[in-house]
C-alpha cells in the first residue's frame, strides 16, 4: 500500500457524533490516549514480567516472583498503599515432563503424541494408563455410545467453531472442563481432549477442569489440533481397537498461601467509593502468560499511571488489583470481594481485562438498566478509538475476578472486549509469549480502559 | 481467561438492529461468512504465493512468477475468462546488497548502519557518497537550515506518530516519498530516512519516492527506527561534523512488460455491469509481500470462490483483478481504467483490499451522497462481524488501483478498512511474511468483502 487516507478514522457513526466530539471529556480522553500511546509503560512492564518472571501458576515459585514484580511495578507507577492481600490458593503441580505413546499392539515405532495434562487433573502415576481408545465428537455421541466406554480412554475431538467468533471458546471449552467427569461416569479410565484453539499447529493447550465429585477423578490431557487429526486418522483407518498409552505425573497438593497485589490512588472527594481495575497474576505453566493475563495486569497498572501522568486527581478511590488464582480456582477474586464485604467498603465499579492484548472493540457492561442508560451515550467518546461496542448484560458479571463484586455489592462491571481472533491461538500454550503481543494494540486497550475509568470517576454510576 | 460469555458478540448497536437481523440478506451473509471461515482458501493460497513465489517487484522474475500463480489460482477458484492484460511497468532494480558506514574521521571500528534503498531512487554507484551528515526533524527544520545543507547528506528523523492511529502512515510517509527532492533543492547529495513504521526494531522499510524533476535526483535510503535513534545519538553527542558513507547500487532501467491478471463470473441479468474486486500483484523486494498485498489478492479471489461455493448466481459481472505495479508506478490500475474506457464498459462498483490482513472494521466508501444513502443502512449486516464502520468520502478514491475508475466512470468505491495497528510494523520490510498473517482475520476480511459484493450485486448502486 502506498497511501492511507487521513480521513479513514472518521467513521460513519463518528460523523454523526461530530458535534459532541470537542467537549471537555473528549479532550481529556485524547490527552489520556496520547499519553498512553506516546509514553505508555505497559509494554515495557510486560517485557520484564515475561522475561524475568515467566509462568506464574498458583502455588509455584513463579507466582511469588510475580507478586514481587507486581508490588515493585505498582510502586513505580505511583500507586499508594501497595499491599498484599493473603488468600489460600490451590497448589497443582505438573510433575515430571509427561508423555504419551500411541501403541498398535505395543510394537516399536508407534507414533508419539505430545500431550499436556489439563490443569487440576489427577495424574496417571509413573506406570501410566494403557487402554483401548474411543473417539467421540461430542457429549451426545458419548452418551449414545456409553456402553462402549468402560475401561477405555475417551478421546474428545470437538473442533473449535470459528464461525462463532467470540463465542467459539465457550462452546468448545466444555470438553476440557467437563469431559473427564462425563467420561468417568461411564467407566472411562482417562480422557484425551483436542486443544481448545483456532490454530492448526502442534501446541497442546492446557487450562482447568472441574471434577464432578459423584464420579472417579480420572486423568485428562490435551493434544494439539494437528495431533488430534492424526489420532483421529489412526483410529479411522484400521486401528479401531488400538491401545493408547498416557502418562502424566501431575498431582494436586494441599492449598498454599497466595496473594492479591493491590495499589491505589485515594479519591479526593469520595475516598470511600472504590473503583477496582484488574487483571490476574497467575498464569498457566507452559509459557509466560503474556496475553493471559500479563496484558490485563500491565494495562490495569497503566490506568493508574496515566491518570497521575496527566495530573488528573480522581474524586473516587482508583484501586488496581492483580488477582491471585484466576485460572484454577478463582480464590483471589472471591477473597477480594469477601474482604470488601467484611470491611463494609463501597464498590461502585469494577473493570477487568482478561481477553488478551488485542485491538479493543468495546466493553461488556454488566450492570443495571439505569446504569447502562448512563453509560451507553458515552460510546461516542470511544468511537475515535473503535472501542464503542458496548454489550449490555443486566446484572451480569464481566470477568471471573470481578464477578464476585457483582454478587456482593451489585457493583457495575466492565470487561474490556477485544477483537480476539488471535488470542486462542496462544492461550494456555507454549506460545503465549511476549513476542505475541503488539505494543500499540496493548496500549490502545489501556487507553480506553483509562478513559472509561475517568468517566465513571467524574460522573459516578 | 477461563470463560468467555456467549453473548459477547451481541453489541449494543447490534441489539438495536435485532429486529432486522433474520432477514434474507443476513441469512445469506451468514452463509457467506460460514463458508469462508470453514472452507476458505485465502490462507492456503497465500502460503503458496509467499513460499513458492516470494517477492514480486515490478519487472522482476518474481513478478512473472506471481502472474502465473494468479492465473492458476483464479482458475482453481472457478473464474471464467482468465486473462492477462498487458501494461508497461517501471523496472527498478536494487542491484548488489548495499551498505553504509558511519565514519568518525575514517577510523576503524566505526558503527555500521543497515540501510535499504528507497524504491525508484537512483544509486550512488560503487564509489558511494561520503559527506557530512545533517539531521532534521521535518521539512520545516530543513527549510530553516537550508544554508547548511549543500554538499551534505540529509537525515530525516521524523517519528511515526502513533496517536494518529490510521493516519500515522500518511503523516510520516511524506519524508520517504518527498524527502530526496526537498533536500536536493538545497544542494544535498543524498538522504537517509527513518523508516515509516510503528515498530522499534532493526528492520529498514523501503517504499517508493517520487522525484521532482526540477531538482537533481539524489540517492535515498531508509534506516530502521533503532538505527535512526543510534544515528541521532551519534550526531548529538559530539559528532556534529561526522561523515556518513552511503553506497547503493540501485538503478531504474527502461520500462518492461507486466500484466494485470483478470478473471470473472459473467452476470446472469446485467452482464455488462461490472463489479471489480482487487488487490495488487506486485510487492516490494525485501520479503514476501504477505500483507502488502498478497492478502488483498487472496481475499479478492476468495470473494469469487465463496459466491460460487454457496451457489449464488450474480446478476452482474464479478471481476477479480490482480493489479500490476501498485507500489512504484500505479500503471496496472491506470491501464485497467483506460482499457475499460476504450471498451466502453460500465463499471458500477470497485473494491480494493490493500490495508493488510488484519481484523476488518468496515469500509471506506468513495461515492455520491445518493449512493452512500443506499449503502449506509447496510451497516447493520456488518455489525455481527464488527465491520460496520463506513466512512464516507464524496467522490473519493478508495485505493491506488481502483481510484482511476472513479476518475473515468464515477464508479462507487469500497476500500476494506482494517484495525491496521500491526500492519506498518511489517510493511515494505523483511518481516512482511506469511507468518505475520492470521488465518481467521484474513478470512473475516474476505467474508465481509464478499458480503458487500453480494449486496451491491443484488440491489445495484
Amino acid at each position: 500500500m502506498r497511501k492511507i487516507k487521513f480521513a479513514a478514522v472518521a467513521a460513519f457513526v463518528f460523523i454523526s457524533n461530530m458535534a459532541f466530539s470537542q467537549d471537555e471529556d473528549s479532550v481529556m480522553i485524547k490527552k489520556i490516549s496520547d499519553e498512553v500511546l506516546f509514553n505508555g509503560t505497559a509494554y515495557s512492564n510486560l517485557r520484564v514480567l515475561c522475561k524475568t518472571v515467566g509462568q506464574r501458576l498458583s502455588g509455584s515459585a513463579g507466582m511469588y516472583k510475580g507478586e514481587a514484580w507486581g508490588v515493585k511495578t505498582l510502586k513505580e507507577a505511583g500507586a499508594e498503599n501497595v499491599r498484599l492481600q493473603e488468600c489460600m490458593v490451590p497448589h497443582w503441580v505438573r510433575g515430571k515432563k509427561e508423555e504419551a505413546g500411541f501403541r498398535t499392539a505395543k510394537k516399536n515405532g508407534d507414533p508419539v503424541f505430545n500431550v499436556l495434562s489439563i490443569g487440576n487433573a489427577t495424574g496417571t502415576g509413573d506406570k501410566g494408563v494403557l487402554a483401548k481408545i474411543i473417539e467421540v465428537k461430542n457429549f451426545d455421541e458419548l452418551n449414545q455410545r456409553k456402553d462402549e466406554v468402560k475401561g477405555k480412554i475417551v478421546f474428545f475431538n470437538y473442533p473449535f467453531n470459528k464461525t462463532l467468533l467470540r463465542g467459539a471458546y465457550g462452546d468448545a471449552v466444555r470438553y476440557r472442563s467437563g469431559g473427564a467427569s462425563a467420561a468417568a461416569r461411564y467407566g472411562a479410565l482417562a480422557v484425551i481432549v483436542r486443544s481448545v484453539t483456532a490454530a492448526t499447529d502442534n501446541n497442546p493447550h492446557t487450562g482447568a477442569l472441574r471434577y464432578n465429585d459423584s464420579f472417579p477423578k480420572i486423568p485428562a490431557a490435551a493434544i494439539s489440533t494437528i495431533d488430534a487429526a492424526r489420532l483421529s486418522n489412526y483410529i479411522k483407518t484400521g486401528y479401531k481397537n488400538a491401545d493408547f498409552y498416557l502418562r502424566t505425573n501431575c498431582v494436586m497438593l494441599a492449598d498454599t498461601v497466595g496473594h492479591n497485589v493491590i495499589g491505589e490512588i485515594k479519591g479526593s472527594e469520595f475516598p470511600d467509593e472504590v473503583i477496582t481495575i484488574g487483571g490476574h497474576l497467575d498464569s498457566w505453566d507452559p509459557a509466560e502468560g503474556a496475553n493471559d493475563d500479563g496484558a490485563g495486569m500491565v494495562q490495569s497498572i497503566e490506568v493508574l499511571r496515566v491518570l497521575k501522568a496527566i495530573g488528573y486527581k480522581p474524586k473516587r478511590t482508583i484501586r488496581i488489583v492483580l488477582f491471585a488464582n484466576e485460572e484454577n480456582g478463582g480464590r483471589g477474586g472471591a477473597k477480594y470481594a469477601d474482604d470488601a464485604k467484611l470491611q463494609k467498603e463501597k464498590h461502585i465499579m469494577a473493570m477487568e481485562s482478561d481477553g488478551g492484548s488485542e485491538y479493543p472493540r468495546g466493553f461488556g457492561c454488566g450492570m443495571t438498566k439505569e446504569q447502562f442508560a448512563k453509560v451507553a451515550p458515552w460510546a461516542k467518546y470511544f468511537t475515535p478509538y473503535d472501542a464503542d461496542k458496548f454489550s449490555f448484560s443486566e446484572g451480569g458479571g464481566e470477568g471471573a475476578d470481578i464477578g464476585p463484586l457483582q454478587t456482593n455489592f451489585k457493583t457495575a462491571q466492565f470487561g474490556l472486549s477485544t477483537t480476539g481472533q488471535r488470542y486462542f491461538n496462544f492461550h494456555h500454550s507454549a506460545i503465549d509469549v511476549f513476542e505475541n503481543v503488539n505494543e500499540q494494540e496493548l496500549h490502545l486497550g489501556a487507553a480506553v480502559m483509562a478513559a472509561m475509568v475517568y468517566l465513571v470517576d467524574k460522573y459516578g454510576l
